[in-house]
């Protein structure tokens, strides 16, 4: 098994556009899978793991779910999500 | 202290509607706040824990967010989350 880890950023794309990004990390053969996402696009890395899990990562599972903010320019906050995925043992 | 939980379900209604409805769980001595949300609400209530851990929880932290999806009408899948804030220890 791999030790690499695959990262993926989600952002404006289409969902369509991260799954593909996991099939070319899950195709390298990584054993941990890693989503980020900020403000609105939160939502859509919850769904891509969702979609990935059922449809890409078979044999993963969610391993951890971290929260959090960062200051953007301007002094304003915006929410951050790290969304872990690992094969399963 | 209480071992009482506030339970907010995150939907279409404005970030403020949800800061006060922790405001109101708060003012009753919870120890435990749990935020639910599906779908595009899902950035709303991450938005919606940061903001509160850093006004009204503030003897509070993030213990547990969980992931998941769940059938709805038309058999169409839809994302959830969980995200549960805990008086510190």
């Amino acid at each position: 098994m791999s030790a690499e880890v695959g990262e993926v950023l989600v952002g404006k794309k289409p969902t369509a556009s991260y799954i593909q990004a996991i099939l070319t990390a899950a195709a390298r053969g990584v054993s941990e899978v890693v989503l980020k996402a900020r403000g609105r696009n939160i939502s859509k890395a919850v769904d891509v793991s969702q979609l990935a899990l059922r449809i890409v990562l078979k044999d993963f599972e969610v391993s951890n779910v971290s929260i959090g903010s960062e200051e953007v320019a301007g002094g304003r906050r915006v929410s951050t999500i790290e969304i872990r995925m690992r094969k399963k043992a």
